[in-house]
């Protein structure tokens, strides 16, 4: 067991937003909000998966919608709580245990700030390794846990709960759809899953990774050391370009943000133009000779040249220094199974091989998983 | 208290139509469904609304959806009874009396149904007097009834569940969204409401209003004399319009049927043109020479010339003989809080005023409600 406490949000934002590869919710308004969640001198205790009861009630919590609506229709802070609540009523059974579902982007951060509200004890794990923009595009799903009931609530304390729902694609359509009512930006909580079904499913260790990669990050920062080498040792990654972002285009379509950057690249990379496309996170860098550098599942990150500031899908801009890191997804995500639903033809490019980066994930200390 | 025979599903079928002003459900489909579920012999109870204590637990169900896509999308039978049950569950307590949310269209037939599936008892009463597209658009809703908690129910057995939600204009949209994701058609069940709410927001006997219109066309029939002048004494309405069909046009927009009817005038009516605007009801009936014939909350009602079969939104098209019917409304729908839902400008004619036909609703045998 370890602790959070209102110390470890900052470097947790930042591995979280160097893992969320460009999406996953904003990890500075989750960091903000699980500060006021923190009391000063609070701690959260966050327990290894392997440390969870077979029979354990855990529960998954975060955030559902669109990056580009998030920015502005900010959680209020209880909509994840109050989605907890309703599902443990319509359970009949208390939560025992809190679990990130997606350790990229803000979604690292609201389980924390549940955990702090309720005491209870976060597990070390989520079902992502990275953010994904859809919800069956997580290990609990792809390994086989039901994904309902599941509840979303919204600023109001209204609440949607769904139930009898076998796939999680279907849960997805059925979500997205409310949480776009909702204003585009929702708290949820599901799936709810023994701690067996936890210990078989999860990607274990990930919100230590993304304290570890913020650690190494803002130690770097504070020595004057370089801040984008840090954050490369800490996550096993590789630099994949570097240059300055020269067009970004986003638009809002059917709750994602969809869109692609083109980087045109300085230093070793001058005269080559990278492209990236976008579906709330990173999907495909591919540079102007047609060459592929990296594909989802691999993580595609975005940083700042200087701070290794994760650069999200909605705030990349032009003219932004920037280099992209290229991470190897988690062993859980490579499968035949999980590729058939986080790998490029999921979304959308058919006729795009995965085609896995060399190395190991930074966290991949060993799951229950075939290794990819 | 009354009974519904096997036999009674028929004459329901065809006032519920009459009723539906073109919308609510298609009552054929709905009668299909109601005779598989009423056996041979069996009867549902039907009880006034004064009869039902104080304390009951009143549920509503009936279907949502567009009927162009209902027509496609039939009911499978259980969406209904599943939304119930899992409504019960929510509330912790079992419903003892039915009443139908929708008088028009095949939502008068679904409760039936579902009376006949649970041996519940069912309410001679509705919310509408009619059918509305939207589901704020019910006395329940206008007199102050809490539209939450609120169930629909797919074909799969997939449901979901609406919470903390207190206006229904808010449910609606929530609603809506997930049965458009649900392939255009759900069963739901809500409100749930005590005895006292539904005798202070109902409006009374109207289903049994239904089976009198239709006794009152099939033994017109029977007898060769006008069916057509049957419906107007019963329902109380008068002849507005008789013409053929000249131009049907519909559109699916957000889940509901949007359009427009032109009828070229006969007999009477020859050399006038009427244009009747529709959003999964008839709303407003003009002639081409601006007149305004009747408008929503009045009922307009298309029957075909000969039969007084009723002609839905998604049944009428080029060259059916018709005459179009204007029914008063209930004094429920013409108060000016009702109005403010039901009125012209809720359906975008913000400068049409509501000037309501003469006469009284076949059924508006003295409900609670101010006069309108």
């Amino acid at each position: 067991m370890w602790t959070i406490d209102d110390g470890a949000l900052e470097p947790i934002a930042v591995g979280a937003g160097i893992l969320g590869t460009g999406g996953g919710g904003n990890p500075y308004l989750g960091k903000l909000h699980a500060r006021r969640c923190i009391a000063a001198g609070a701690v959260v205790a966050v327990v290894d998966p392997e440390e969870v009861p077979d029979d354990a009630l855990v529960v998954s919590v975060g955030g559902m919608g669109a990056p580009t609506v998030g920015v502005e229709r900010v959680m209020q802070g209880e909509e994840e709580l109050v989605a907890l609540r309703a599902l443990e009523r319509h359970i009949g059974r208390r939560c025992t245990h809190l679990v990130a579902g997606e350790i990229g982007g803000g979604n690292a951060l609201g389980p924390i700030a549940v955990a702090a509200q309720t005491g209870l004890p976060l597990v070390d794990a989520d079902a992502m390794g990275r953010a994904f923009p859809e919800l069956q595009m997580d290990t609990f799903s792809i390994y086989g846990v039901r994904p309902t009931p599941a509840v979303l609530a919204d600023p109001h304390g209204r609440v949607a709960l769904f139930d009898g729902i076998a796939d999680a694609a279907t849960l997805e359509r059925y979500a997205r759809a409310v949480t776009i009512q909702m204003g585009g930006a929702a708290g949820f909580a599901f799936p709810a899953l023994t701690g067996a079904e936890l210990k078989r499913t999860a990607i274990p260790r990930t919100m230590a990774l993304a304290k570890a990669v913020g650690d190494a990050v803002l130690t770097a920062r504070a020595r004057l050391a370089d801040p984008v080498a840090a954050a490369l040792g800490a996550t096993g990654g590789r630099r994949l370009f570097a240059g300055k972002v020269a067009d970004a285009r986003r638009r809002l379509v059917g709750g994602f943000a969809r869109g692609e950057l083109r980087i045109e690249g300085t230093g070793a990379d001058a005269g080559r133009t990278l492209r990236i496309d976008l579906q709330n996170e990173y999907l495909v860098a591919r540079t102007d000779e047609g060459e592929i550098l990296a594909v989802v599942p691999d993580l595609i990150c975005l940083v700042d040249a200087d701070a290794a500031e994760p650069i999200t899908t909605e705030v990349a801009r032009y003219g932004l220094r920037v280099v992209v890191l290229g991470i190897p997804a988690p062993a859980a995500l490579k499968t035949p199974e999980a590729l058939a639903v986080v790998g490029p033809a999921a979304f959308g490019y058919q006729d795009l091989p995965f085609a896995p980066l060399p190395g190991r994930y930074g966290g991949d200390a060993g799951g229950r998983h075939a290794a990819g």
